[in-house]
């Protein structure tokens, strides 16, 4: 098995990626990878981290010093900025007939505009979706697919984030059969906006996936779903929101305790356990959000990922491809088109 | 000032309305009400408060002793339910003149419903719209407008919550030229579906508006922005996520420090704290959720509601006409049409 691996654009680059790419390679002998990015400053971490003779054969560079920021215009870096490491980490990924992914933590949307460029959908999926994976109360996790990739979208683009997404859970993560619901302002049938309304019935009769009705945001994170599809913006903002208020909620804790002796008497009693509240909140430890759709995987981690997210992030592309996602994918799609023939 | 109350529907009706409304009467000597409901209960409860003689001349019951509940369906409920103290409050609210305001606790689909098939909206209102308030983590408040009355919205309707909004804070709350931002996926101007990059130009335009641009989901606690304007489908994603997410850390915390006895011991030392941050996160501290656009007002209380909160319902709907919040929503829509005519 062999990835590509961008080394620019994360806030921890090429370090995080370096070292995180090695460490799910020491767990999987059959993995190599190309780094793509600033050779020195590549060879210089590899020799740092003391791998440059051990891993050798499994290891390629690739030189593109040129990054791609937040600030480009996502459509035309992909276009313009022809050494890039991610523009180069693309043309490999399309060309390269061995390597069978790309793992990022640089621009979003370039990450979007290039794969929707350059390379290619699953047969019939209108267009790729992101699926970031969020805790879930109960210790297990929750997909959300789409999370921004897709706004103003068609009924049957949720019904391909359901079959994307439920065929994605079961091979990166294991999870059989899984929950999908669909986000809505209430559980009733009846209840949503005309995309909603047109999509429940679509959703209640596509093969392949296990459709257990509407949700309410509120669910999120309480265990009950697998997977939750929506649009892309609905889905923005219900990650953003979670994100954001555990994260308000946890600096508030923290500025409270502050404020008197006894709490922060109390709050080193139970230090361990804010250390812990904190992983457990942090995305990061669930690994990155993936592309689903594109002929080839495409894992884009957080771009403050540091080593141990970005090789969860390597981890995945790996799981994916040994459990044969896309294959998978694109046999659930082709249910899909018989039942409707 | 006379409002009618509607004593049926909540989890603590009729206690908690007629509590809550009586709290507010003593703090408002002009303030006078109809009280709607199972009238032999609501006679036990002002008994039972000492209200009988002292209120006697500021008080009316209006024996309507049908609830409407939340598995009716909105629409034929208000239709069919003749007796409901909901449908009975609705006409009061139409037919008496010197009734301004209803207060309410029971289902938010049926007072959507009666406003819009028995309220007449103020002149060029599409549709009303629900404007609840949440905590923002400065001490102050944000309003996001709208909460789920409206899907499917055109973005005009935008502009016009965003109109609504500014003066329902500045009445209710005493917000100075309240700071409106455009819910979307991303901060910059060209960012989101065809509503919001529609949308954005005509609220750059708004006269009477300080329109501060697009904001992130994440920022919404922040205190960087009073007023959220979002369609209903994605303003009810926003909330119910915030409400689910706090509610579920808290639950987690609480979990958790029931793991180990020192964990037992720090809390203790915090327990005031944690009380406080119950309370900081307890939506029902902030009032309810109000109408806007209706030519007389109607204010959504919580459905578990205990008479503080309910108290706060009333008091908002007593601010709103003391301030001339609908005059003053009037007067900007007259200056909207001025400008595009």
């Amino acid at each position: 098995m062999k990835f590509v691996i961008d080394c620019l654009g994360g806030d921890n680059s090429p370090r995080a990626n370096v070292l995180g790419a090695l460490r799910t390679m020491e767990q999987h002998a059959d993995l190599s990878v190309i780094f793509a990015g600033d050779k020195p400053a590549i060879v210089e971490e590899l020799r740092a981290a003391g791998a440059q003779e051990t891993m050798r054969e499994r290891i390629e560079i690739l030189h593109a010093p040129d990054a791609i920021s937040g600030e480009d215009k996502p459509t035309d870096a992909i276009r313009l900025k022809k050494d890039s490491s991610m523009v180069r980490a693309f043309q490999v990924l399309r060309d390269d007939p061995a390597v069978s992914a790309l793992v990022s933590n640089g621009s979003t949307g370039a990450l979007v505009a290039g794969a929707t460029l350059r390379i290619g959908r699953l047969p019939g999926i209108r267009r790729p979706a992101f699926c970031p994976i969020l805790p879930a109360m109960t210790g297990g996790i929750v997909g959300v697919c789409d999370s921004g990739a897709n706004v103003d979208i068609l009924p049957e683009q949720l019904q391909q984030f359901a079959i994307m997404g439920s065929r994605y859970l079961e091979c990166a993560f294991g999870i059989e059969n899984p929950r999908v619901a669909l986000l809505n302002i209430g559980v009733e049938t009846e209840k949503g906006d005309n995309l909603r309304k047109t999509a429940y019935p679509l959703l209640e009769s596509t093969p392949g996936i296990n459709f257990v009705g509407n949700m309410e945001s509120r669910d999120l994170l309480s265990g009950s779903y697998d997977l939750i599809v929506c649009d892309g913006f609905a889905g923005n903002v219900l990650i953003k929101t979670a994100e954001g208020v555990a994260l308000e909620l946890m600096k508030k804790l923290k500025r409270d305790i502050c404020r008197k002796n006894r709490y922060k008497a109390g709050a080193l009693l139970m230090k361990e356990m804010f250390r812990e509240e904190k992983e457990f909140f942090n995305y990061q430890n669930y690994g990155g959000s993936v592309m689903l759709g594109t002929v080839k995987t495409v894992v884009k981690g957080h771009g403050s990922s540091g080593p141990d997210a970005f090789a969860r992030c390597v981890e995945q592309a790996y799981s994916m491809q040994l459990g044969g996602m896309n294959e998978k994918i694109a046999a659930s799609m082709a249910a899909l088109k018989a039942q409707q023939e």
